[in-house]
């Protein structure tokens, strides 16, 4: 079948939206017909070229709302029909990882995926018969997509496709990291470091858990709005400061924060983040993607004295048992979506979003279809 | 009052006994007899030169086990003729950190302690009038020590202070990362780097907490024996793997440890200690102290894709409250300390102690006075 998509033919280089040809669903896989996506740091860090993984030509694309429109043989958790999230985090329910209780990382099919291909090891995509890489087992920039059912989260039909996409990444990332990988508990104090999607959704995870305080980071200005509007109840402008972030933010607190959470992917901020929390018990989440080959640093008495230093990939959550429960808490009002939208563009557009990210113009732009 | 005491004059020479000056005890402070000391690496971290926070001229010390001698006014939980451990880690009971229910870390008398002096600002300790600085407020290289109340651990009278007072540091710290700070699980995999006094003990550590597979590693093949009877499952000899320390262990453990502990202050191993954990729950406690300015450091992705990095201080016990359990456990027979004694040296003898532990010939020396 012939659709159009997003062709990153090359790094660096704006995608080119052109027809190119998709298989249709093998066994345990599903066609889906794209309604929309979102544009996130990561696509345009992997188009960028820093992202050693990243293969080319590739559609990228990860945060999709779709409707099922054909599935493979063996496939019985979806019908046409169905509206979806895709997930580039599966989850098979029987590896090692879903059935430890203790991670959200299924490795089912991980190799695969990291090699741009489908479970089988073939794609589904290719322009004139020369095969184009499928990105984080997702591919969202393009009309339709070929996913495994396991990568499926069948979400709720009421749910506005347009919006709950971002919780294919960026909302339920934020929000995952604050409420399953820091536990945060009633009362504590919070930092937040890049005020992106993901931090945004961190405020929003913060005022979930019912945090007493919650200290906003970013070198924007123009991010303090929506950080309060979402519940931050202070505004820190790193580049205000004369001291060091650190510092500023342990005398704010009376020693540091309880939890702090790096959502922008630099090695400095993320060491930042670890050292301006409390001694004792403060933990830190690291949320950002450095880039290739950087490490944090730290000295270990940091940790000696009782600071905890973990990560967190969307946001700890389990896409098929639990996403589905995320898009309710949407549709009741408990999660805000509308909030991070600030631009909807046609897929024509799509170059454009990247342009308003870069530009810091957005915070999330949504491609229809 | 006079006694006699091993005195660090300064940093790189062997200590010196002679006889000192003792104050008695100020208010809500007490006067103990030294009974026993063990002789810890920390203490031959400071006396090297190495411990930036080192201070000369002082008296060493941290392992003690002691008898109430007398008491300072308003002290009422101690009487003399109580056997006690002293604490490094006082347990006050009412600042921040102890009611936080999240830490041992008392800070109560944490800045005068830091510049080896008791709380009131001022030293009990001289030598012609000239103030000798206390140590880790223990100083346990003498005949008599004054401590607050607050630094004093009360336990059962029918415990052999030779024995138990290396529950004032090794035993405790080494057990109590374990069940503490990594709350191991029955069936959970460890690595254990460096078989101190600290690394054994974090061998009965695991074994308490019914790990499945316990892989001690050292560079001192002759640790084998006593990791074996302690109960470790397998010895790994760093130096006879031709590759990584961390692949080994990784592959011997089909992806890796589910926890893993560093004992011995080197910030190499600190990383293949985390690196060495599993995928998406495995968790790394620092317990050994680096040297001066050195700092650890990994990829975030190792943290990102659900590895924990953490550390621990006198395993996460509080002193006063939980170590006399430590006590009477030892009494029962669950925890072994009597097998960390190698070597029962006297006072006078102290140097000898220091000596044996660099040749890498005791675990533990005990000195009696």
């Amino acid at each position: 079948m012939k659709m159009k998509a997003a062709v990153a033919w090359q790094a660096k280089a704006p995608l080119e939206i052109e027809e190119i040809e998709i298989q249709g669903p093998k066994e345990g896989e599903v066609l889906v017909k794209m309604v929309a996506t979102g544009v996130c740091h990561t696509d345009a860090y992997t188009l960028s070229g820093a992202d050693p993984e990243g293969l080319f030509p590739s559609i990228l694309g990860h945060e999709g709302g779709a409707i099922v429109q054909e599935v493979g043989s063996g496939v019985t958790s979806l019908q046409p029909g169905d509206h979806v999230i895709p997930l580039y985090t599966p989850e098979c329910g029987t590896c090692k990882f879903c059935t430890s209780g203790k991670t959200n990382l299924c490795q089912a099919i991980r190799s695969t995926q990291g090699k741009g291909l489908m479970p089988d090891g073939t794609s589904r995509l290719s322009k004139d018969g020369k095969p184009i890489y499928h990105y984080m087992g997702t591919s969202t920039f393009a009309e339709y997509s070929v996913l495994p059912e396991i990568a499926l989260a069948k979400i709720n039909k009421e749910a506005p496709l347009e919006k709950v996409c971002l919780l294919g990444c960026g909302v339920t990332t934020g929000i995952g990291a604050v409420l399953n990988t820091a536990k945060v508990e009633p009362g504590a104090t919070v930092a937040i470091f890049g005020l992106g999607g993901i931090g945004l959704s961190c405020i929003q995870g913060a005022v979930l858990a019912k945090a007493s305080r919650i200290i906003a980071v970013d070198i924007n200005p123009e991010k303090e709005t929506i950080a309060r509007q979402l519940g931050a109840t202070d505004f820190l402008n790193a580049k205000d400061i004369s001291g060091s972030i650190t510092e500023a933010i342990i005398d704010m607190t009376d020693g540091g924060v309880d939890y702090s959470f790096e959502c922008v992917g630099s090695v400095k901020l993320m060491r930042d983040a670890l050292e301006c929390c409390h001694k004792g018990w403060g933990e830190s989440v690291i949320i950002g993607v450095a880039g290739a080959g950087e490490e944090i640093a730290t000295r270990p008495f940091q940790l000696v004295t009782g600071r905890v230093w973990k990560g967190s990939a969307f946001g700890g959550v389990k896409g098929r048992s639990q996403l589905p429960t995320y898009v309710e808490d949407y549709l009741s009002g408990k999660i805000k979506v509308d909030e991070m939208v600030t631009h909807v563009l046609p897929f024509e557009d799509i170059n454009k979003a990247f342009d308003l990210m870069h530009e810091g113009k957005s915070i999330r732009s949504v491609i229809t279809f």
